[in-house]
């Protein structure tokens, strides 16, 4: 169950403290030029131990493609990620080895496989989600070619929330603030929890826009709706309690007579659905709030069990980030590129006219 | 793309104004008592024609169980399951065929087909949540079997929030209110709404439990953990735009200090987490809110196109659900039966030493 | 593990005395003009009841349309299709409840599931190919569109063997024999097995092939091969215990210099292959011999057990194919049909150019 | 589509002459020890360069384990292979890097993606079938604990064929023979081939057993039978060109009388079915044959054409089998044990007793 996605398929393995992390892309199209630029960029921009807003832990992050390009394209064969570790601490995780730390993976993962690789969270570590950020930089490429494009940034950090939206600007922040009014109260509250050995929470915003109208028609009802893959893997990621597409909970407040999108010769005009109806995309902007509990790993004592349940007093050692929503975001962006590819690569075979243009064509 | 689930399969099919709806169970394990008056109970709970809170659409919602039982009992072979449609006024829709009703999935299927059957949305329509709930009773049966309820309520209509959750009363309210102090002011709400022929959005809230801990353990990481499966389920409901498991939102405002669940040696202290930790259950209940837009479906005059893209003044006609959350409620009660009976059943073959167990059991 | 299939995907259901059978078939491409003479007439050609050589047992196999057309058209939604059964006499079966019948999937069931449906072998009967012939005929009207056809035949029957193929005489033919010569012998042996309370074995031989090159391509290497895909489903059929592609065993008696298929200008000099090489479609017919088992259903007596492991002395009644040979070769050409429709979908996707083409589309 | 199994899942990757060859083996259960020493052994016996009954072609087989395990044990992660290529002289592939090598699947390849990895087949390479008995050897750590041994050996080689099967002494011979009376005719009948610049075909015998009845029982009907299974596999296999299970097409030539295996209280008293009937195994033992073309490279002029369809005499150099039969029966022991391994699995929530008992157990 280490897979997601239906024509365009990931499939991840490996741990923060193992030999590395990686992937198999099954599925890829053929002939597409391999940007390793994007790639290169995409993984700098998850990358930790950069500023004080991340985890100090600084991995090279390179990513080694192990099979499925030739000549600088790729085949149609399945296309292999690996993306060592080689900043690993391990001997910091050997006096908790028993201990269950809260809000962490530990307790669930003991109780159902018997055993667990404790060192940094072993398998439920977010240090596969450097996975999910370069398989999101292939799904780019191909986003690239049919003139897709994902965006991301910070709305909220704790209470600090942004309300003038600037994607171009989050780009350049450190924390990917999409309101710079906000950003240094919300770098402050970072900050402030880090000093205290606490952790905070906060809230990305992700999109996707077509200019040509690419995004119209995806989706695939009614188990596979747009709507449904983006809650599979939103929900998914650690850390993720809350979601909401367009509107979201505001909606679940309003009359119907506000809430529906109207429409007229040019096309919708609002877009409260967020870009999806009926699980189908609109060609509107799709608009995804995720929003991240605060990390679980935090230096302040804490109360909890070992695996005999005999009560311990916690004081966390190891490197960590003080808000997972910052990175979180750009692997949002790149699961939203994901589930898009793969949604583009169904939607070829909808309709008899198009399959016969296919089989018709020189 | 119309199937959910790994080992326990549902694939469903039916339109809203064809023969009927209905699906194929697969993976229902053998020797399980089909309870029909559960199947009934349940049915009845979803209904319509019963409250002027529902849509006065009157279905018999009989389900035909056409293969997969004997002698009262499951066979192991796929059960499939028949509701016909004995109530369709397929003629409320002739004059809006061409028309985009907004708020609809009608732009959208015609999109991506090029064609839709119209009448009263076709595949699109809510008609559908009859098949999630039919099955979802069939899950119900087998967590039956391992100690899991699945229960549901209304927490919120438009702005009227619920403070004081009882679920026991929920099952004898019309509407399902979890807080019987505020039930009349959201019964007020919806008929207000539905009187100036708007509708009105909400919030269902639903909960899993297990007294002997069979919750513990189920998830299957990293792409098919039990909250990546909820948001792909209740994500892909129609209506539903936002989701929250545990605490949810809050999360993301708090510190690490405030979210972390601290445990001692009678178990967890609190249960911010919604009885998931890294995707996997950690016993404690289980605890989601599914947010619902108004219903589309509104009496009031609205601007929208047709498919020669000409603008057009509609004013609907039909019958439709004032508050698509009420009936939603028990749709989401049930997919969340129907997510657990799969992880239940995947939980199996998790650990060498219990699967021993298995083949060398008499 | 009811459900075949990756981009079309058919979920089958039910048994042989129960109300009927049916299936789900899912992905079938919007816009295709559903041909229900096609339909009837595939169903007929399966069909039981009309001829000395088949099971005397006649059901009207009429296919219900459930869903998934509207105005004569596939509209992208799923198509259920349930056949109901007529002729059941379920009483036959009451004296063998608790018998092993030789050769039947009575011992294994009993032992996988606990308990079986006894009536005519239930989920495990021929009955459920009625099915794969249904939905094959649905994949023969997509195929039809890409100019892609497919036949079938009966090569041998016991130790009779056809060597002058005419698949335009077995049409004609009441045991579809593609050799005119043998015919005779073999309708024959198949009545002199039947007056005999016995069965026999034989061959079906199954071909595809389009003048405009569609095959050309098809296939998705390296776990869902055209020939990976036709061995599933062929050795996955009921009484099915050999197969071959091309030259099948002889090409294993072979020197290379004598197996390989040349080429000059104006493509493949020879067709060993059976119009596969590396899983994928040359465009040469694709050739593939399916052997059956006799009918392991014989009025001979025969020595057996019963659930109590006691030894019983098993004379059978009930109504039977001589030899499922004949009826079996229609099901075969029915699920290459499926196979071929299913890879043509996935084909599509392959490469990024003709997917920029699709979307660029007007 | 590079994926093979359901509960217990493999993705392979990786070209015969790129970085290497590997997989994600997914859904291998917790607590399982991994023998380090059953995974060499099992890559020996299928490596190259070691006898003039192979190819020269010497690679060291090193299987570097990525991921999943931990303290010497299967931790319930994805396990991910990697078998690094040391000895690739891909220049011996340039001057044919446009010209299609007769049965081989360079033209099909050409034709599917509109480009190819040349170098020694690229994906398309039996290279890739490393993985198949690095991870075929997990699977056999799986089915030790639970009593399942799979075994093969070669029945034919050309038309020399054994009668007097010995699994024991296959284990001994040079060329896996099964039968020690037609091991010399039948490595004369390689070296002849393979003095001439030729190539040879043959047969392999794959058989698996348990003395403790774990095979009873297993097979997943309709779909994913034992049978289904074994067919999609096996046939998918590079070269193999036919299948035969149990006594496969004599059955198609007896009658039902001659070919039904009856019962008595000590069990079956034939095995004709070979082990499998219904789709499910009955207990006895799994007798499979699979037939392989002659290997395609040969060093005898050939006619071809190139990638502008213009004719070429090719004569191919490089490094090859003589007999791919003779390897490839290593690969299909490996694959069947997959299979089993994938089906033991599927076969632990089948009835809800014993799901009840897991669920209730301490």
């Amino acid at each position: 169950m280490n897979t997601f996605g239906q024509a365009l398929r990931i499939s991840t393995f490996g741990e923060s403290h193992g030999l590395g992390v990686g992937c198999v892309i099954d599925g890829f199209p053929a002939g597409i030029v391999i940007d390793t630029a994007l790639l290169a960029a995409q993984m700098q921009r998850r990358k930790g131990g950069q500023t004080p807003y991340a985890t100090p832990r600084k991995e090279e992050d390179k990513v080694e493609i192990l099979s499925g390009v030739f000549d600088g394209k790729s085949t149609g064969a399945p296309i292999a990620l690996f993306i060592p570790n080689t900043n690993t601490k391990s001997k910091d995780y050997e006096t908790i080895k028993d201990i269950f730390r809260p809000g962490h993976a530990d307790f669930t993962y003991h109780e159902k496989y018997g055993a667990r690789d404790y060192r940094g969270g072993g398998r439920s570590s977010a240090r596969e989600s450097a996975v999910r950020v370069a398989s999101g930089a292939f799904a780019k490429m191909l986003l690239q070619e049919l003139g897709i494009t994902c965006e991301s940034g910070i709305l909220h950090i704790g209470t600090h929330k942004g309300e003038n939206i600037d994607f171009a600007y989050a780009k350049t922040s450190e924390i990917f603030a999409l309101d710079k009014a906000v950003e240094s109260a919300q770098k402050h509250a970072i900050l402030e929890a880090r000093k205290n050995g606490d952790s905070i929470g906060g809230c990305a915003l992700v999109r996707a826009f077509s200019p040509n109208g690419a995004l119209k028609g995806l989706g695939q009802p009614l188990y596979y709706k747009l709507s449904g893959a983006i809650g599979a893997m939103m929900m998914g990621l650690n850390g993720v309690k809350a979601l909401e597409i367009g509107d979201g909970i505001e909606s679940s407040t309003r009359l119907g007579s506000q809430n529906n999108d109207n429409m007229d010769s040019s096309g919708f005009t609002s877009n409260h659905c967020g870009g999806i109806l009926g699980g189908i995309g609109t060609g509107e902007e799709i608009r995804i709030k995720i929003y991240f509990k605060p990390t679980p790993s935090i230096f302040l004592p804490q109360q909890t069990i070992d695996t005999s349940k005999q009560p311990k007093n916690l004081s966390l050692k190891g490197r960590h980030d003080p808000c997972i929503a910052v990175r979180g975001s750009v692997v949002c962006e790149s699961m939203l590129a994901l589930i898009l590819a793969d949604m583009a690569l169904l939607h070829t075979h909808t309709r008899i006219d198009s399959i016969k243009d296919f089989y018709n064509a020189p």
